[in-house]
């Protein structure tokens, strides 16, 4: 009874995330399918990486998570399968799993025996599908044959040189913290990527652009209407919020904008 | 193989959702997710309880019905667990589950016992993730409780003072019968709470502010092109259409109008 | 352990997916539930057909597929089981089905003693809940019967005269083939109904109104910044597209519009 992740920009509209998992229950017929999300924004890989980095620690080991967030689909850029912390990860190695890369277990896929193509007879024009749609193609394939039971190492040859996305870490500088903005979430909340043990004395303020919040909260409904505020958000990093309305709008803040805080 | 529905506020575009089933699915494994909407607008809460008290009934005893719409999370209001009619929610107490607070046994969810946190090892940074996302650390896991066999007795104390959203109801004088819109649909439908069994003679019309509709019919594609009027909705209430395009639009009608229907 | 899809223009901000899910899992407490899409545009039925066409040869034989896009719901419209290709499709008589019909068992559903109603207590007002739900109501319960194990024959007589929606198919003359968009997708890419097989020589252009494109790719990196391209899409059909960008909004093409390729 093996979990199964999806996350993709292929959005909900169409027939993509179906065709994915159609093929993932075709060969893998007790996986249970777990979307993350399908509404990230077109090649931004970033805010994929964003999403499964936050949702896979609550999954159980055993999880395989499905990440075909795809510029590049259909050229020669690899695909991989690499294998942390007890869980499974399949994408296309455009840096979209940099976050595991270092403690696991490596692989490019390469297996054109698994590779999904129109079953004989569904439809004569299709025998030939064409190399836009990994995603079922491929990636689905190999997702299937890990969670029917197969290991990585299967999958393909151990490689060490998969593209890494090299992101700005956040640093102290004694009283002084900087970061920036991971995540807009849907109730415009900023989420930084500032870890909340940094803020070990009372805060003086956080900055972004122009903007300042002053107060500290431990949740959202302590913040006074139209103030906005600091606190240790969900991730275990700090969140800059204004209740019931959007800060992000408010402030008119996008992700990656950067962040200072400063203590007292 | 009990069923679990979720019902949130956290849109698609978010790992909220994921979180929330991730955690499900690794206390309680064997769990059915099927959401009821993730879209409820942030806060709404008379929305969600409307969308619950619409879909519950669909769902076999047994099911289990979380429901996170919740702009006090980690303030001190409570957690209820409530059983009624064979099934159980889980919501915070907040008025989202008044209609199933009276023939129910009504609990105050507290066992910090249960409560999740990251995964040691799963990142340094996370290991104190804030009092933001009661979804994921207290309402899953209750819910997981329940899904995993355990009683809403044993999750805390027993209630009697649970807070209770009062609504207006519809109400009959004679031949005139007053409600209001409840729901606006995809479809642009405006389905009120006015008893379908109230309009027992021929209609004389239904009024929303300005705008009249007089036709009755059985279903929408009965009606005239681009004229209004009153069915019988598939909640049992009165429901007023406008075949092929939104009733709501072309009203200028939202959730919360009053509506009067007068008989002949 | 059979899948049911579902595909509906009913959006996912409202119950009735969850309705429809709840009666399903009530039915057929074992089915997997995979949702192909709830965004079809209201009452858009040759794009239901598109996307089920689509997504329907990726699911394993047994799959039962329930595709409600029902303008004429309550009416006297019939409703169809179609037993095609070793699965099974359920959805208005409304030309939905047209691709299934011609090498299919196609039966009218009269089953009332499976319709679906409130059940007993759930609410006093629900007695009687209208003609404008049958997806919860009359289709959800036929599925689960298949799901169940039973046949399409149980649920009907056969018919001969569903109703088949004709749509213009692609021609070739020469080196020249005509076809029409048949589908916009999430990025913006233009998928149209000419099989790439017909594409058995170099591309002299692709051309839709006043715009052309020259340049024959095998993937969407492949093209250059800003310009249109064709390639072999994931349906086995010519697709054109512009890298990184909506090729939609840049030409304002929308599905249904004409598309004349010729070869060199």
């Amino acid at each position: 009874m093996a979990i199964a992740t999806l996350l993709t920009d292929f959005g909900t509209a169409d027939y993509y995330v179906a065709a994915v998992k159609g093929v993932l229950l075709s060969r893998a017929p007790k996986a249970r399918l777990v979307d993350v999300s399908h509404e990230v924004e077109p090649g931004n890989l970033g805010q994929a990486t964003f999403l499964l980095e936050a949702a896979a620690p609550c999954f159980p080991p055993g999880t395989v998570h499905l990440a075909v967030v795809d510029p590049g689909v259909g050229s020669s850029r690899r695909m991989l399968a690499v294998a942390a912390g007890g869980q499974a990860f399949i994408a296309p190695d455009n840096g979209l799993l940099t976050p595991w890369l270092e403690a696991a277990q490596v692989h490019a896929i390469d297996r054109p025996d698994l590779h999904w193509s129109f079953p004989e007879g569904s439809s004569p024009g299709r025998s030939s599908a064409g190399q836009t749609f990994h995603g079922r193609d491929r990636f689905a394939p190999a997702a299937a044959f890990l969670l029917a039971g197969g290991r990585a190492d299967e999958l393909g040859p151990s490689v060490d040189d998969a593209v890494v996305s090299p992101s700005p870490q956040p640093r102290r500088d004694g009283a002084v913290l900087r970061g920036r903005v991971r995540h807009v979430d849907r109730f415009g909340n900023l989420v930084t990527d500032i870890p909340a043990r940094w803020l070990d004395g009372p805060l003086e303020e956080a900055r972004i652009g122009d903007h300042l919040a002053r107060r500290q909260v431990r949740c959202y409904a302590e913040l006074p209407t139209g103030e906005a505020g600091v606190l240790v958000g969900s991730l275990g990093t700090l969140e800059l919020s204004l209740d019931g309305e959007s800060l992000a709008r408010a402030w008119a803040v996008t992700s990656g904008a950067e962040v200072r805080v400063t203590l007292r």
